[in-house]
């Protein structure tokens, strides 16, 4: 396990070194494509010879960060990962930096201190507010391209500045990324007011299959793999679908399901105040936070529905 | 036309009044409650009588901003209007303060200057930004309760920080608010994150009436008057499903056709930066702004569209 280290040991690291590669995370979110990104900006910025890596392709509503990006290709001398939490998440194509990153920049309170240094603030609600401290010591400016770097990460983590791990800084955060130049308004057109038609129609189809139990305290949602096929809809943004079941009034225990391959149930489970979600998914051997958490089941759907609504029955009310 | 005046004026005569009473707008939203409500607070801390008026009942989402008020009754001796553009929006119970308000405090550019003295500010996303202002200059402290108004306030009018009004300041705003002990994760997931099942079903039926014409490029949503009343919905709830279709990603030109009693619709135009949505609504004797406006349309439904879609295919590109 690498030792922790504090931002001003990182800036001092920065501006001696050259030849830097950043990690991003694979299946890439807006906070490490953000911070990988801005952090490349503002060392490039200083002349240094830098490059970012990623194992998967870049989705397409984040194009704005790096449409047209072609990495340069150099013998490293410092790695560096962004909002990684574990080498797991490296993916197939970063493999090879398994076990030699120096410096990993990361908010997740789970990060296994892979790298030799960490630089870990579990408070912050996106890496990219880390990256805003660590680019401000680097340089005397932050140009509007890497604002609009931080902005995004900032914006994707907190839901917009709505999600309960937003903090005053963020806010702070992000009124000065805005009087660098950050682009907010288009960014966040971009990123939350915008649809496919497919993602609409898995939507609606998902929506119309909602059942409701114990008086609507328990909601239910159900996706099928032949709606998944023919939308074409992706992983991620069917990850966030699973959050609409929670977000009508007077559910409390928000459940959905998402058929697989194979007799296989991917679930997702959201609670209000009153229920804890990784107990439930406990049952399934699954896991995750009091508020979210995941299983897989097996079985016909009838099978895995029924399991899961028992499961959510059983579940104990938090004192 | 009453003249305008600055926050400092107002502070001092706030200071050296007393029997206020603050009037907010019929239909009320979250912006003129909370900057209401706000200063009904911020001047009962400093031991004045005072009491907030609005013509209409409080909607059920704002409940914990006025949850069990009932305002004092006494001879007023100050009139303060919040968050009104025009006389025009004081509605039925609120008729007799008309010509009477002595203090306006807006962010409406169309503010008419009803008032005696207008404290206007055209570039603030809510009239909770002014009221921020004009309570720290009150008081020295600002308690939670005062907080969570002025954050609601400003969170609804921005789209949770989302829309293009939202400025650095409006951030830097709602770090303060959050420091005074607003709850900020509360306020967001009850209004932004919480739906009734009627709602639910009311979306679900007018999205999937939406049609699209121009290779998506115009899409048309149709709700009809039977759905509004079967559901139940509020006129206020139906307002922000119209801006679904201009979130489909391809269409410049959304629109939202109600139906209601007697052969009329009421339809409302979103576009995107290609577009003119005044433009389009000016032809039938609507109006509003460049991204988003309305008008009243009468005759059957097929008429209706077929004017409106036909209007919108003649929208001149905007250069």
């Amino acid at each position: 396990m690498g030792r922790l280290t504090t931002p001003g040991a990182v800036i001092r690291e920065l501006k001696a070194a050259d030849d830097i590669v950043i990690l991003a995370h694979q299946s890439p979110d807006g906070d490490t494509i953000g911070s990988a990104f801005a952090l490349m900006h503002a060392l490039g910025a200083l002349g240094k010879r830098v490059r970012v890596e990623c194992s998967d392709p870049y989705p397409e509503v984040y194009r704005f960060l790096h449409d047209g990006y072609e990495p340069e290709q150099f013998n490293e001398r410092l790695i560096i990962s962004t909002d990684i939490a574990t080498e797991q998440l490296f993916g197939e194509k970063l493999e090879r930096y398994k076990g030699r990153v120096d410096i990993a920049i990361d908010h997740h309170p789970t990060n296994t201190r892979f790298a030799k240094r960490t630089l870990l603030v579990p408070a912050a609600a996106a890496t990219c507010e880390i990256m805003y401290k660590v680019i401000r010591g680097l340089c005397d400016e932050i140009d509007a391209k890497t604002a609009s770097c931080l902005y995004t990460g900032l914006a994707t983590d907190t839901g917009c500045f709505k999600f309960s791990n937003t903090t005053p800084l963020s806010h702070e955060i992000a009124a000065k990324l805005m009087r660098y130049g950050a682009d907010a308004a288009y960014i966040n057109r971009h990123i939350f007011e915008t649809k496919t038609r497919q993602r609409l129609e898995l939507e609606m189809t998902a929506l119309s299959s909602i059942k409701y139990y114990e008086n609507g305290r328990i909601a239910v949602m159900y996706i099928p793999l032949d709606m998944l096929v023919s939308t074409g809809v992706s992983e991620e943004e069917t990850d966030s679908i699973s959050s609409l079941p929670r977000q009508i009034a007077g559910v409390e225990i928000g459940i959905t399901v998402k058929q697989r391959e194979g007799g296989e149930f991917k679930v997702s489970v959201r609670t209000g105040e009153q229920y804890d979600a990784s107990e439930i998914c406990k049952r399934f051997d699954g896991g995750g936070h009091k508020r979210a958490a995941g299983c897989l089941l097996r079985g016909t759907p009838e099978t895995a529905l029924n399991a899961l609504v028992a499961a959510a029955c059983a579940a104990k009310k938090l004192s």
